[in-house]
């Protein structure tokens, strides 16, 4: 019986439309007659925010929960817009289906092909995946301020972390590291400053470890951790962290690895009550958009996320060795968008 | 008349006393007759606290009071020794004297040296100085939890922003623009997320902004100024940021930069009131301790910073150029800490 996935399309701004349609190219050319994709497009984003006064409204949120999937683009518009400051579409969009979705897994793998040029001199192979935490930290949207705008203000931000919270995607990432062959997990925190989340981690950590006792752990501070990217990124198998340093430490992850145009994420709900949502780690680049210049990788390898999550594991390894294939052929002329979803639809059809 | 300078030395724990050792040993090289300094060792750090219990008495921050300024090796055990868990060190030594010594910025300077391999492929020209606020932001101990150890434990840790705190570490970083060659300034926050100390920070930055016209002004998300900073470190002038996020980059420059045995930091009270404190920002590596392996570049240059600021920027300079040309006559024999630090001594002296 044919497998049918409802997938909400979300293309959004700047690049993100042009890289959208690359990475559902690429989709429909590994289809196999058993898998049948429903798409429903949402037009959300900055560009229908300033056209309607919408974010995200409860029909949005409805209609979106039908899905089985999203495939998002990239949304936000130009940074310097005074109409769009303070994060309104990020926190508004990304981060509420982030939290209303309960994408508590943002699983942001990192692989250095040795055809793409890294920054780095010599980065070895690296081959690792960051569990981030998606619904808790200091993202909660939980701080204020008083006295705005007089010499006497105070902003705070808090960071809510709790046992429920921490101990399913520290659960996820000994799962996950258990399936690789090196089976090494490393929790990043802050633990020496940040003493109560930290010792939550670390407890937590401690305690599913005695649950995995084949995989090895280790521990490091968020701002060594940089240090060792840098200085010997293989060493890294599957690292699980908080929301925020999570952040950052992908897209040090994404720039090592030769370009944050091949970094995807997938912002899992693993119970599967909620769609989960897949999109590149980049953002929307207005400056370079609708010009056929962006680099549609993130998102194709956004899709082999996808496919992994519903359990085809099958078509995502043949997307994934498309990408590969493409990689590996990449010369130094510049190629269009669309070309390089071209090539890695054919490679994959082959 | 000779000025007379009052420097507390804490060598500390692991590779501290080593390298505290040849960063006095080229301080004296450079002392001309109208500098006196009158030294005062302070033992203090786990050592101590193993032996004693005490971390840091009201005693010893009256004497330490008493000084014009603090040299400090590193401080820090084993890290996994039960007893020293939680950063029971870190917080209640380091930053401790942060906060009561109103080390309001912490000035970390982050140069390339051609010489010196950097794990990027082609680092650029860099030069550039990351002020970080010392004493707000999550640093302030301000968390809690409830129900540890229970399903339903709670953390939370609240990072505290005032304009107080955030004008006057921005007012240094635009004077410090203001002096330097490119005139640029880059805050570094998480404003689409951390809304309220992100437009705290942005609103002051703007405002101080007005009174330095010929100083550019630029703004990046703590996760994106990672990929620049691999990418193209060249960019940074000055950057001013939260005391996390100081944090955060400060490592990973000293990283890009051929490592953390060169970087030097000073914890600044800019006005006079205490003691500022001058410590590399690398940690105690116990594993290495005593053998004679440590690099102690980053403590003799966290002396020119100690220079720099009581105002003899001449002898900061002999420091820094005898550091320069020790760097460019390195090779790949490796020299024990007392040979590097008689090199740079001498270099000093010629
Ligand atoms: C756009 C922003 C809110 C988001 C985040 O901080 O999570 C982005 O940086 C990411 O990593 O997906
Ligand atoms: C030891 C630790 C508390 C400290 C910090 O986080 O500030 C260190 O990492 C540093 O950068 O000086």
């Amino acid at each position: 019986m044919a497998q049918s996935l409802k997938l909400a399309v979300v293309r959004g701004d700047g690049i993100g439309p042009e890289v959208v349609d690359e990475a559902l190219k690429v989709l429909h050319a590994v289809l196999p007659d058993d898998l049948v994709v429903e798409e429903t497009a949402f037009s959300l984003g900055a560009t229908r925010y300033l056209e309607t006064g919408d974010v995200l409204t409860d029909d949005d949120m409805s209609a979106l929960a039908e899905h089985d999937a999203i495939l998002l683009g990239a949304v936000g518009g130009d940074p310097r817009d005074p109409r769009l400051a303070g994060g309104i579409i990020e926190r508004g969009l990304l981060l509420k289906l982030r939290f209303a979705f309960d994408h508590y897994v943002n699983l942001r793998p990192t692989t250095v092909y040795s055809s793409v040029a890294s920054p780095l001199a010599d980065p070895g192979e690296v081959d690792f995946v960051v569990v981030r935490e998606g619904t808790e930290g200091p993202y909660v949207g939980n701080g204020g301020a008083i006295r705005v705008g007089t010499p006497h203000e105070i902003a705070t931000e808090v960071s809510l972390n709790t046992a429920h919270g921490v101990e399913r995607v520290v659960r996820y990432a000994f799962d996950l590291a258990e399936r690789r062959p090196r089976k090494h997990l490393t929790l990043v925190h802050k633990s020496n400053v940040l003493v109560h989340a930290g010792s939550l981690w670390q407890r937590t950590v401690a305690a599913v470890a005695e649950e995995h006792p084949d995989v090895t752990v280790d521990y490091q501070h968020v701002d060594a951790v940089t240090i060792h990217m840098v200085r010997e990124p293989g060493r890294f198998d599957v690292i699980v962290t908080d929301n925020l340093f999570g952040d950052i430490i992908t897209d040090l992850a994404g720039a090592i690895s030769g370009g944050i145009g091949l970094a995807a994420s997938g912002n899992l709900n693993p119970d599967g009550t909620f769609p989960s949502m897949f999109e590149p780690v980049h953002g929307s680049a207005p400056d370079i958009a609708g010009q056929q210049l962006a680099d549609p990788t993130a998102a194709i390898l956004s899709v082999a996320l996808l496919l992994d999550h519903i359990g085809r594991g099958d078509l995502a390894a043949v997307v994934t060795r498309a990408v590969e294939a493409d990689l590996a052929g990449r010369g130094t002329t510049h190629r269009r968008t669309a070309e390089i979803g071209d090539a890695i639809a054919a490679a994959a059809r082959t």
